[in-house]
């Protein structure tokens, strides 16, 4: 496990979403068209699509969800690729993020010059009970799953745990949710992109409309405190603690580095990138951290040569607000017990000194599972090239990271972007 | 589109399988375990499994069949392998030569030295009506499936376009199937080992002992010509024309070039690698071919510098016994409309001038569909090597070849393996 060099850098140079969100009558292929227009797009220089090698297609269970499998050779033939080869790669949530390292070892192979990376996932054409059933297919049939286990119950039991470690209140959850929705708030591609304070005017306005009595909240936090506006989903996590169930697709192109100035001044450089495995939640040493997001961000900034005081900009897996606290202290931004301090004290607010999902996160912007890891790749484009609009980060960050988890950290991939 | 070369070579120095069958009470994980045990012992020199840097799994739908996806670390786990890298890779039933596919292109990358390759299937848990039902996720859900198709049918489509283009007959398919059970019938891993001949001495004595009439067969012809015996699922496809349900997993370990030598002084190079996509049945030029087929074979020749002619042992993907035949013609082995005189001609029998599917091929070995492009690579093994007891192959055969389709060839992968 010493070898860690690439047989050639990697680049990216151009990368496009669909909005993210419910969209009855749109299918994965056709939100995968959307983004890979957008991606064509976005080249600075232009692109021919035909020059595409492969393509590699992260999602989690078209199966499950949409009742087809075999999904990549479709997304190929969809957007007029094939006979190219297409490939779908598959670890639950992190399977964007896992599509983007095989995007990323392809090139460095050697065999392709210029692939595309994809993620896809359709999630609201199941009743919704169908979809926490199939989502839990994510976690351990034989240990989890029997268990009573669904993913809120999981991570509600890592914040109980991290709560009675650290002295964390379950306020900070809530504020997690708050800032990711401040953020989401300036983003065109977020499925819920308001603000709280616009979510509570939106509450009075319809219960007025309906003659109902008018609910009053102090602030937002008593408006996130307030259980029949923000029901407990498993304790202490509530429904603004929770992702959503999202339609969405993402898709960039990746060349090899050699070949970036022919699309772009301006690429981001792939210069690290972590992958690691676990064990169902169970047979862990801790519920405080994913030991798979510790190993997969040491790998990373190994290979990148950079310490997490390096990294500006961050993308990390909130599919609940207690992963994302957890996350920031995995990657090494916080010490262990500290993440959650870090957000009483507005640390991880797009002002802050340490921003922490820019974009609005799984929570606000959406969270179509297998779309997500490359989803999170969009944000450090728009960031790294200071097209993030009103979101943009001061100072022209340079250094960019994204954090995708599968499961509950059975994988997680971890990749570093820089703009030189 | 032009470069081909690897950054460095690949072989392989492990492998093993699975029985393939019906194996109540075993998961998938099972399965695993069992070609993982066997692949540590096949490697000549002594392998310690901790030197396994990253594991790519090849699997269609765990997620329909066990209510179970993101299955690659789990199978890290049930080994010992966790914190490495898991990723499953999916495309129908060429999901085994897509990982196979990875796995090269990870070691070609520079970033791993060593990994492991799977494939992993458990079918027989579901009622067989839903197995059907889950097979046709792999073709199109907005085409293929609406239009009344699941995979024996479209197959069935195919045969009868073959035969009304080359004049074939019906007998030809059947011969196709009465072969792989010879071959099978040599095969301990096969979940249907038994010659046609013994099938029939099998049902006459089950005959005789619920004391119903004998029935009476001129020759194994006479027996899978007879509607009762041999039922036909979709004409012209009768029941031993398809390839059955199954339970298997396989896996083999590859290495970068220059470290082969440390593990066995018989290993398999991988020296052509091809794989292309395509879109669904009826959009295609032809139904005598699988466009995919001829592209991932023309790739994969061109990479290792060799032709067809120079190919000795051959699996090819007869998930149904026409599809035998359109391979050895998409292959480049006999002219278009030839294959089927070849078989008549018994040119692709075990001791024919161009032996097809030694190991028994997916009708008699077992058609776990994830395992079985990984499976192809276990035949190919033991034939280069001599080892392939009974069946193997004479002159001491240094060139093979695999054909692992997905869908009716959405996908297809063709590899190329020299024992030097």
């Amino acid at each position: 496990m010493t070898k860690r060099k690439l047989g050639r850098g990697v680049a990216i140079v151009g990368a496009g979403m669909s909005k993210f969100g419910a969209f009855p009558g749109k299918s994965s292929r056709d939100l995968f068209v959307d983004a890979f227009q957008e991606m064509l797009a976005s080249v600075d220089k232009g692109f021919d699509a035909r020059d595409i090698e492969a393509l590699f297609i992260g999602n989690f269970s078209s199966d499950l969800f949409e009742g087809q499998g075999h999904t990549a050779p479709i997304m190929a033939d969809w957007v007029g690729l094939t006979p190219r080869p297409a490939t779908r790669v598959e670890d639950a949530c992190a399977s964007g993020g896992v599509a983007l390292r095989q995007g990323m070892l392809a090139i460095a192979s050697g065999l392709y010059d210029i692939v595309l990376v994809g993620g896809i996932e359709k999630m609201t054409d199941l009743p919704i009970e169908r979809v926490t059933d199939t989502l839990a297919t994510a976690a351990d049939a034989l240990y989890e799953v029997p268990a009573g286990f669904t993913f809120p119950g999981l991570y509600a039991s890592m914040a109980t745990a991290y709560m009675s470690r650290y002295g964390a209140n379950t306020d900070v959850f809530l504020k997690v949710g708050y800032k990711n929705h401040e953020n989401g708030s300036l983003n065109d591609k977020a499925q819920f992109g308001q603000r709280i304070a616009d979510i509570m005017e939106m509450r009075k306005k319809s219960a007025a409309k309906k003659g109902l009595p008018i609910p009053e909240w102090a602030d937002e936090m008593a408006f996130l405190k307030d259980d029949r506006a923000n029901p407990i989903i498993a304790w202490p996590m509530r429904l603004y603690d929770c992702s959503p169930v999202s339609d969405g697709a993402a898709a960039v192109i990746l060349v090899s580095e050699e070949l970036a100035s022919r699309f772009t001044d301006r690429p981001l450089y792939v210069i690290g990138s972590g992958q690691a495995s676990d064990g169902a939640t169970h047979s862990r040493p801790t519920m405080t951290s994913l030991p798979s997001a510790k190993q997969a961000a040491s790998i990373a900034y190994e290979m990148a040569g950079v310490r997490p005081a390096d990294i500006q900009v961050v993308e990390v897996h909130d599919c609940f607000t207690v992963a994302e606290i957890i996350a920031t202290e995995d990657l090494g931004f916080f010490e262990p017990g500290q993440g959650w301090r870090a957000v009483e004290e507005g640390q991880t607010a797009r002002g802050g000194p340490r921003p922490i999902n820019t974009s609005g996160g799984l929570k606000s912007k959406g969270h179509p599972v297998g779309a997500s890891g490359v989803g999170q790749v969009l944000e450090i484009w728009k960031q790294l090239r200071g097209e993030a609009g009103a979101r943009q980060l001061p100072g022209a960050p340079h250094l960019g990271l994204t954090h995708n988890v599968g499961g509950t950290g059975q994988t997680c991939t971890v990749h570093i972007f820089e703009r030189r």
